[in-house]
């Protein structure tokens, strides 16, 4: 399986998208842009989505449904929201196809043109709130805590399998509050549920921050992020949660009754992340011989091979296979039997190391003598044989491990990839070796940024929510600067 | 609450859409046949999809994700296929928006024109059979399994929430078997599934059976149905499942090297239930006071209500009222408890029969006194104090008689409301009453049916797959028959 497989140091590109498509993640669709996320790439998804609804519930939220399609009127109604998102979008024109002339294909019947155009959703804020003015009337009916899982469609130039794609699928909350504060802190409350999904879940450390105006989101008074730091050097942002303000709530009039009978605009936060976690799951720990899944999130976290020359063998095997695969499921260990006959067990070792897969047991005549099995670990490539007895403590410790061990890896990784810049040729050197995150005191102002960003290519990932006060100046303009930001080439 | 509220009597189509509205279940959005379903609807929902989805997964089914978009040839490469679905389908013909000239709103870019329209998804299966293309080479490949949960857009003219809507959300599962018999016993697996889902979850009773030529899925060689009975004496088809033969293999060109190492081509299966099913739920069991929900997908099975005048008094029974909801939910129960002051008993009342919770527990000051709860059941409107003690067993109970209930009332008016029809005058006048299902001979040719439906407007909801055999005489034609067949007006 890791046979013709490109290396990082190789080309880190190239790197990604073999192993993307090679261990069945996801592949290109005949749709431009559109993906086709496979079985196994899927159940990765499954298992954000199972655990991140339970965070979302836990802090008060339920799920709801809007429609696919926005009226093209709505994104005009809030001015900043349609200038970042009206660029890139599918367009629905007409609701009928009819038999060509020659009966042999299908064309568009130009007598059923819409009268107003509809929007595939790039993001949903327009008809939410255009819904919500009708759900609300009274500080009663707020606070709202809405979450969607939907798909939405950006007509994105370049596209790369889960991390920049047409069409995705993601999860937007979008809630209402009677008061700012409340909005504010529903907004810091979200970022937080992010960030401690991404490190508890994903092994993948991140930094909190606010986003520069310049970076914020489309119709946002303030925008919150999560940071990762990828292999490469370059910086994905993997989750987002904006305060509205009261933006949307005025350009879809939506008022409540206060308390003391006044009548107000509703506070509005959303957030969201996206199939673009996956991208940022596989480049935080996947190595040269392919995925490498923290057993949080793994589809099966341990997968049984039987090692037999003859179907006696395999029968005995299978048994005792089949006693452990029940022992460690009810241990809450997810485990997958492999006894397909038409492959060798050097063939499945070497798919479910590509796999990802944590912890692989094989089982031979000769443990079935000794009453062992054979551990081999995904994250370190090491191997063990250990005793049936107590097997499932084992188990239950190494999965534990590999969780550990990963997210410390990749702290590891971020802290010897984090540097600080003082001059502007320090951050150049830096910037162009792909240096990862880079701490540079900034002016604040979008043109030393925009500067900034046309001579390095470096963005302003986030000014972090803990960062400490210093006084210095911007490495640009060599204004005054009372902190330093992150700055770094990113996805 | 229910005041306001239309009986089924005086009006059953306005009961309906006054019930799913005013039950907080679903709405009309701005967007012409797309509904918005809001969280206490779309929690129904969750628990059909979690319950469904758990019954794929037993039955070896992994979930994956194809694009939202067709392109249009694809749509015409099965013929029959095209015929039943082209006509009314959400066409995309451009990918950007751009300001107007007024710099007032937006307006569709003519340069960015697609080179071939894009189809939103009425169905995947051309997509999914153009994917499967590349994944199937060997029976070693055989047989795939897979489902998708998505939503699919059909251009409905008229449309009513739930049961005909433009987008909705549902599963599609795609099959494909290295045999005839294979792909045919995963059809009836399928219906089967549906058909247990629906009697033991949806507590509705379905009648499993075959669908005429002429009401068969487009590219179908065979379709399976489930058919309900709703309380207006309609039937409902609640899930089908097709046997495809090899007719998308073949309009894909999708072949596998056997053992013997001949090229096939491959067979196919396609099933799906959708948010349709919500209507189907709604109508089998709710009455003139509202929803009525089967205890298996009510989104919280117990309210406990609080009855109290002072602060003293409601801290007193919140404690209670605690204490209960955590034994409860210990026992599997979910539980709400409504402890808002800006609402009486009364009004909570009111809306929790509205929305059809399964039991509710009102407490009260004497009940702590006395360490009672008043229970009260939704399905038989029907109140008893019950002491503290053994309250779990109680709830439990109830719980289960309560799902056991629904069922037999709804297999009680399905048996009423189901008769024979020996002459076409019996036939119409049963059908002319809405008299339910009506069991009647049929020569098995379209063209009796086609005329039957035209001057009767009921049709073949299903040939019954647990059918006798019997010698009799088509209704309309006369010709020689050897089996009933179900007809009805449907929704």
């Amino acid at each position: 399986m890791a046979k013709d497989f490109t290396t990082r140091a190789e080309d880190y590109s190239k790197w990604y998208n073999e192993l993307v498509t090679k261990a069945d993640l996801a592949e290109n669709s005949g749709v431009r842009g559109c993906m086709v996320i496979k079985p196994y790439g899927y159940a990765i998804w499954e298992k954000m989505q199972q655990q991140l609804d339970k965070m979302f519930k836990e802090t008060g939220h339920s799920n709801a449904y809007f429609p696919l399609f926005i009226p093209k009127s709505y994104l005009s109604k809030e001015a900043q929201h349609v200038e970042g998102f009206a660029k890139e979008c599918a367009v629905v024109t007409h609701y009928r196809l009819k038999t060509s002339e020659d009966g042999k294909s299908v064309v568009v019947d130009p007598d059923a043109k819409l009268e107003e155009e509809l929007i595939v959703r790039p993001t949903s804020e327009t008809i939410i709130w255009d819904t919500y003015r009708g759900w609300i009337q009274s500080y009663r009916d707020l606070p709202i805590l809405v979450n969607q899982w939907a798909n939405v469609v950006r007509w994105e130039m370049r596209t790369r399998l889960f991390l920049r794609t047409a069409e995705f699928l993601w999860q937007e909350g979008h809630t209402a509050h009677a008061t700012k504060q409340e909005a504010i802190d529903e907004t810091e409350q979200m970022i937080n549920v992010y960030s401690d999904f991404a490190e508890e879940f994903m092994a993948m450390p991140v930094i909190k921050g606010l986003k520069s105006e310049k970076e914020r989101f489309a119709g946002a008074k303030e925008t919150y992020c999560i940071e990762a730091l990828m292999q490469d050097g370059k910086a994905l942002q993997a989750g987002t949660s904006h305060f509205l303000g009261q933006n949307f709530a005025k350009a879809f009039d939506v008022k409540f009754t206060s308390k003391e009978g006044k009548q107000e605009y509703v506070w509005a936060s959303s957030w969201g992340v996206s199939t673009r976690l996956m991208g940022a799951l596989i480049m935080t720990h996947s190595d040269d011989h392919g995925l490498v899944l923290p057993p949080k999130l793994a589809p099966y976290q341990v997968v049984i091979v039987p090692i037999y020359k003859s179907q006696e063998q395999l029968d005995l095997i299978s048994e005792k296979a089949l006693s452990i695969k029940k022992e460690l499921e009810k241990a809450g260990v997810s485990v997958k039997f492999d006894n397909r006959d038409f492959h060798k067990p050097g063939y499945k070792f070497a798919e479910y190391e590509f796999k990802g897969v944590p912890l692989r047991i094989a089982i031979g005549p000769r443990d079935l003598e000794n009453n062992t099995v054979e551990l081999a670990r995904r994250d370190l490539l090491s191997k063990q044989t250990v005793e049936n007895k107590n097997l499932n403590d084992t188990v239950v410790g190494l999965l534990d491990d590999i969780q550990k061990n990963l997210l410390n890896k990749a702290l590891k990784f971020r802290k010897e990839n984090t540097q600080d810049a003082n001059t502007y040729e320090e951050f150049k050197e830096l910037i162009t070796k792909d240096a990862g995150f880079v701490y540079a005191h900034w002016d604040g102002s979008s043109e030393s940024e925009q500067k900034i960003k046309e001579e390095t290519k470096a963005t302003i990932r986030c000014i972090p929510l803990d960062n400490k006060l210093e006084d210095g100046k911007c490495i640009y303009s060599g204004k005054p600067s009372t902190q330093r930001v992150i700055f770094a080439k990113s996805y």
